[in-house]
């Protein structure tokens, strides 16, 4: 029986900023699952920073989307057909077909999920998936956090950088400060996420801001957005110094690269070390972060703001509202 | 008893390139050795690139040389006088007091040194000194050269440069490639040295330069020089691709810092790490060094240039040649 459905394709690739007329809803009718597919009703999908530069027809470690074709990304739904024995009708999964009312996919491409008491399941898009994790890794392993360091986390306010920065108090630090872009996210981060102290990169010079809220130096850096905060944290960093260099939000829509830092010499005689990573490679640590994020999750120790926009028309605004920033947190689309 | 000798001071801070005018000629009395103490009548001198920032007045991981003050850096010598058991006279030692026909220092800052068949003890100054150790920790210790790895140095030809390409050719580089400031230079990289292919940074764009001296691109970057030759190594990593980043001569006597590289945000979806480092912070390393560095000199395997200027009247045009590149690996001074 074929199942009748709408999904959003990427109508044209943008140049620079993307808008409505690159995207189009389109309805279209899914065969019944082939011998080891399954069909899931997708409940929430996720927008990320990420899927901007897969709009571009440029090389990169995700494919790009395909004129013309469905996009695609996280997602999480329930099994409505199945023709294997290890998932049943109605249970949860996450795969990989967002963007999209239905889901037919082979079973290997969806991983059962477990509702963990207290927590909403939509967190598995987020603080307990690829945006945790990506938290979780940069910080951890990329950025070799310890006990007692100073973090400075750009882009706080945002999925990634929001959990980066309670993960840091969480496990032990001396200090955690961030950046956002309005005086509403700083008044957030500080007051309900436990930084002890944030600026707003837009009130004047970004080392300005930074030496405010960390005027002993910094040990540690999670970077989410380059440009002018990189150069004012890499003045800022203490000798052996860490840098995550994680995906660059602000870096996505321009059509000419910012300048890199111009202090980056200083690198040599602070010993400093930069080093950038993408989440794929570091899955192998899921059930670590899961463990450890939803335990703090479920005791209410860690805040996972979630930012909802409801229904697949309007998946597209949810998408350029998260580039703008206009999200708290991690923004969701509910289908 | 008196010893009279001569010495050379900084007379005033250079701003921008140093000139003669910088330094001044003195000669002086030393007393006869304290107890403790030895007195050496040096026989061989460095001059580094680091010893020009060392003429600010900024303080930085060595402390900044003072006006007026006799200037220091390493020397070899012989013991004239000696009031300590474990220092004969005769023996030959390693210390920190160049810039000076004679050096009055205590005896536990003097480092005695064997001498190796068939190895000019020179070389203490430089490849089995710092020089040496700096090639060798920056190759494998900072930026993990492996065997089969396809290796870029840049200021390939200079003191640190033409050892850290030697190390990676006999490490089992796939291929190893550099930059130079001359043809004369490039034709040694590739005819002396062993180089599998090398090119001069002023013949056109060093993207270019590179991509013909490394059409398959590179996994390792041992940075001398920052600037646009750290710009087209980033475009050339490979994934996992790791950066060595050594102290940059041309930025020493800039006013202005140059441009970072425009292309560092390639450093997420390519993973690569930078990492700046100081050899002093490295001296644990320095037996391992000696050991399998002068194995290879002994050989024959691994060829050190070495440029004489001999006498103390002729060492600030030592030091300033060396700042202009003048020299072919490291440039001595024999007093």
């Amino acid at each position: 029986m074929t199942t009748t459905t709408r999904e959003i394709h990427l109508a044209a690739r943008p140049n620079g900023w993307p808008t409505q007329e690159n995207f189009a809803l389109v309805t279209t009718d899914l065969p019944a699952p082939a011998a080891g597919q399954v069909l899931v009703r997708n409940t929430h999908m996720s927008v990320d920073p990420y899927m901007r530069p897969r709009m571009n027809d440029v090389k990169s470690y995700v494919p790009p989307f395909q004129v013309g074709e469905p996009l695609d990304g996280a997602a999480i739904g329930k099994v409505v057909e199945s023709t294997v024995d290890n998932l049943a009708v109605g249970d949860l999964v996450l795969h990989r077909l967002g963007w999209r009312e239905h889901a037919l996919l082979d079973a290997a491409e969806a991983r059962r999920i477990e509702p963990i008491d207290g927590v909403d399941v939509s967190h598995y898009l987020g603080v307990l998936g690829t945006t945790g994790l990506t938290a979780y890794v940069g910080l951890l392993d990329i950025a070799r956090f310890k006990a007692g360091d100073t973090v400075f986390v750009s882009g706080a306010a945002g999925a990634v950088g929001s959990v980066a920065g309670q993960i840091a108090r969480l496990r032990g630090a001396k200090r955690v400060v961030g950046s956002a872009g309005s005086a509403a996210k700083v008044a957030h981060l500080t007051k309900k996420l436990g930084f002890d102290a944030a600026f707003n990169y837009r009130d004047g010079p970004v080392a300005d801001g930074l030496t405010a809220a960390a005027p002993d130096g910094i040990d540690v850096y999670f970077d989410n957005v380059g440009g002018d905060q990189l150069e004012a944290a890499i003045g800022a960093l203490h000798d052996h110094g860490r840098v995550a260099m994680c995906g660059s939000i602000a870096q996505y829509n321009e059509s000419t690269p910012p300048p890199g830092p111009r202090n980056l010499a200083l690198a040599v005689g602070k010993r400093l070390t930069l080093r950038g990573f993408i989440v794929i490679d570091h899955f192998g640590r899921t059930s670590d972060m899961v463990r450890e994020v939803g335990g703090w999750l479920a005791s209410g120790e860690l805040v996972a703001e979630e930012t909802f926009v409801d229904g697949l028309d309007n998946a597209v605004a949810g998408f350029l509202g998260m580039l703008r920033g206009e999200n708290t947190g991690k923004m969701v689309i509910r289908l």
